[in-house]
């Protein structure tokens, strides 16, 4: 099928405007919207303001910042595309990690610098490239054509480095507004010359652990031997988490978990040498854990984990304290897989730390966050649109993988408005979250044509493709 | 048999000078003699040498402060008695503990204040009782009579609060200072109308664990699940420590352990009560642990135990982190009982916790400090005088007990110097280490009586008589 004329219109505009795209892009790499400093609320509120009044510039409607107890969403829509075309809702996120150790930046992190074909700033690939290009090419498209190939709602999220803790709430009141036939995630990337597209993504539960022991710390050469010591139970609830190989010991807990398609098993053995050499290095070990399990990539990606992040309790300070410490607590994160429910999960993790309550000790769990993990289109004629735009702008189709990491939105998006997912991310580079952060040049015009032939290739497709996928 | 003539003439000094004796006791209360606060350094040796010139001015040789590397330790000694004489080695401690919360004091803590027949101040019982009564008795004896009824070393420590760090290498640089027939430690007490006289102390072995995973902290999200975790061993050694009754499963560990005399067990019923309501009212707990191990006062006692008093790694702020730290620890500490090894202990200790190391995870236990238990004469003709003595003054005998703290000097002196220990406390009244600790009036008057009586008893005993007890 040759080009539709719009395509090659909005592709030369592009082209003919990069140095304008480019230096927006720059724009607000420079707003240090760091979401989970409160000493940056000001700049939240600045670059959520910016993004808004991007959105109008460029001609989309109804062009909002909208409250959810956190930073603001970023909201704008276009949808006079005709009701036959899709209605796509494009996430991405504005809100950074936090620059710390400052030295260890080789130029400030929000003044962005180009070095050998790099572009050094905070949020250069996470997620800045995402919300940058996305409304680079929105406005190439209606710029170039007076329109859009499909009808557009864009949201920009301003705490997704925090786990986007407002997400649930902020879907739940504006459901009508977010309904739409497709979500396409801009948080993500590729290697050079390797684009990666995600099969799935992870969720969270988050849960602490308070053992509550004597009613104040007691000195252990009085009360050692006969007042039972929370830590003590610390640790036995800890050991019940796992088996020897690895494998988490909380009822039912892989009994919901979908095991991966022949097409996800092949993708992982791709990956394997590429995740074991990275954690060779990044690690310092070279012995990993929970090998009885299942493969690196297996594990890393398709398996639920249960991590202890912190214990707390006790002295910890420099010698000796012979304290029995009132309370003593266990910080823990899990993540589940598609199709566990982190309700159930949750649930069970609470039934199998309840048996350690006993007469000489009170233990409960306090809930944190729950995340869904989420499916993201991984076959079928909306992704293959998204291989034939690979195709077209980078010369190789996107391979897919499934993530190990969570994006809080999309499960609930997933949950909440049954929506189907791509994942069309922008982030070609290295360092997110680290010092350094930067963003390869050259795949800002690869994403800005990426994503051109992405949404003028959708706009075949009839409506009813989309849920059908689902 | 009637009391000696030296007796009775120091008991009379001691009362007419009483007052003198008593405001002196004032004046060490005065001193803010902190061990563990760098802050009070100064206040150490100006308490150190405050009891120098004292020793000086009673009449005592050799008076000297001297250094163990930590506050220094005050002597004297008195050895003119005849070599018929045994030769007694006094030890206190005039180093005091933190007053936090200074808010929670009714009256300045090194201000002491006399209110309802109680004398409120810092040390009150622990321990410048000891030290202050120990001086006032040998002033009394030496103003009396020109002469001591016994050789005396004194020796009083300035970082007993710390668990006496530099103990070890200081009686073995001092083994001929520090050689008697006989150490009094005067460090404890009793309780209004009934004194109470160890029969043994426990000892300590203290360790921290150190486990060692990936070279820097990892995020759980992408690592959990491949790389083994710190806080999961920690959780594996620390339930490895006991079994479910509160048995220690330290290989070995109760093969030693000198079981109590029907003479003991007598006294740990007669303690019982007043131990379990004592800890009913301290703990908030109804239930207590390790009951098949036997009676509360057997495991307060004279039972060893094993507590973890702290477990450090990770995140512990507000909220999630999800972070495998790189190295995680744990803080134990262990009390041990005679005839147990502290030695022998830790190396079990060691050995045990080395099975945790493994492909994935480093394992170390870095030694902490180690100090010996020691059993105290509690029968034959010395104990019979401290019987005696008691009974001359308070009118009653003391109860002997088994006690779960430690004194380091007392099994080191007896590991070191193979001294026979008796246990004459002067402090009777509370809150030791707490605030508002007070001495009982009416004891200062009885302390001294009871250690005039004791010196002049012991005078009369032959001294092959004290080693023959050991």
């Amino acid at each position: 099928m040759s080009p539709s004329p719009g395509l090659l219109q909005s592709l030369a505009w592009s082209r003919t405007h990069e140095s304008e795209l480019f230096e927006r892009f720059l724009q607000i790499l420079r707003i240090p919207s760091i979401s989970n400093d409160p000493e940056h609320a000001r700049e939240m509120r600045t670059c959520a303001e910016w993004l808004r009044s991007e959105l109008v510039r460029i001609g989309l409607n109804r062009c909002e910042t909208l409250e959810s107890g956190g930073p603001p969403f970023v909201y704008g829509e276009w949808l006079n595309a005709g009701d036959e075309r899709p209605v796509v809702l494009i996430y991405a996120h504005y809100d950074v990690m936090p620059v710390d150790p400052l030295t260890a930046w080789d130029s400030s992190p929000f003044a962005p610098t180009v070095r050998s074909g790099r572009l050094y700033a905070r949020g250069a690939i996470d997620d800045k490239c995402g919300v940058s290009i996305s409304i680079a090419v929105l406005e190439s498209m209606l710029a170039a054509e007076g329109r859009l190939p499909v009808n557009v709602k864009v949201l920009f999220d301003g705490e997704e480095e925090q786990g986007s803790p407002h997400i649930a709430g902020f879907i739940a009141a504006h459901k009508d507004r977010l309904a739409a036939d497709l979500l396409v995630v801009s948080d993500g990337g590729g290697t050079p010359g390797q684009p990666l597209a995600m099969a799935s993504v992870r969720g969270t539960v988050d849960a602490e652990v308070i053992i509550r022991g004597p009613r104040t710390d007691l000195h252990s050469g009085l009360y050692g031997g006969v007042v039972h010591n929370p830590l003590h139970c610390v640790g036995e609830i800890i050991a019940a988490l796992h088996d020897g190989d690895g494998r988490v010991r909380i009822p039912g807990f892989y009994e919901a978990v979908r095991p991966p398609t022949p097409a996800e098993q092949a993708v992982m053995a791709t990956m394997e040498p590429t995740l074991v050499e990275r954690a060779l290095q990044e690690t310092g070990r070279t012995v990993f854990w929970g090998e009885a399990l299942g493969s690196y990539a297996m594990r890393a990606t398709a398996l639920p984990t249960c991590d202890v992040n912190g214990v707390w309790g006790g002295y910890q300070g420099p010698g000796t304290k012979t304290v029995i410490p009132a309370t003593a607590g266990i910080k823990l994160s899990l993540r589940i897989v598609p199709n566990q429910d982190p309700n159930t999960v949750l649930q069970s993790l609470c039934e199998l730390v309840g048996t350690f309550a006993c007469p000489t000790l009170d233990v409960e769990v306090l809930p944190g966050a729950v995340n869904w993990p989420a499916t993201l289109l991984h076959s079928g004629p909306v992704f293959a649109q998204l291989q034939a735009a690979y195709a077209a702008a980078w010369g190789v189709e996107p391979q897919l993988y499934r993530a190990g990491g969570s994006v809080p939105f999309m499960g609930y998006a997933q949950q909440l408005l049954t929506l189907p997912i791509i994942d069309l991310g922008f982030g070609v580079g290295g360092n997110a979250h680290a010092p350094n952060e930067y963003f390869e040049l050259e795949y800002f015009r690869k994403g800005i044509d990426t994503a051109l032939y992405f949404y003028y290739g959708i706009a075949t497709l009839p409506r009813a493709v989309f849920h059908a996928q689902y």
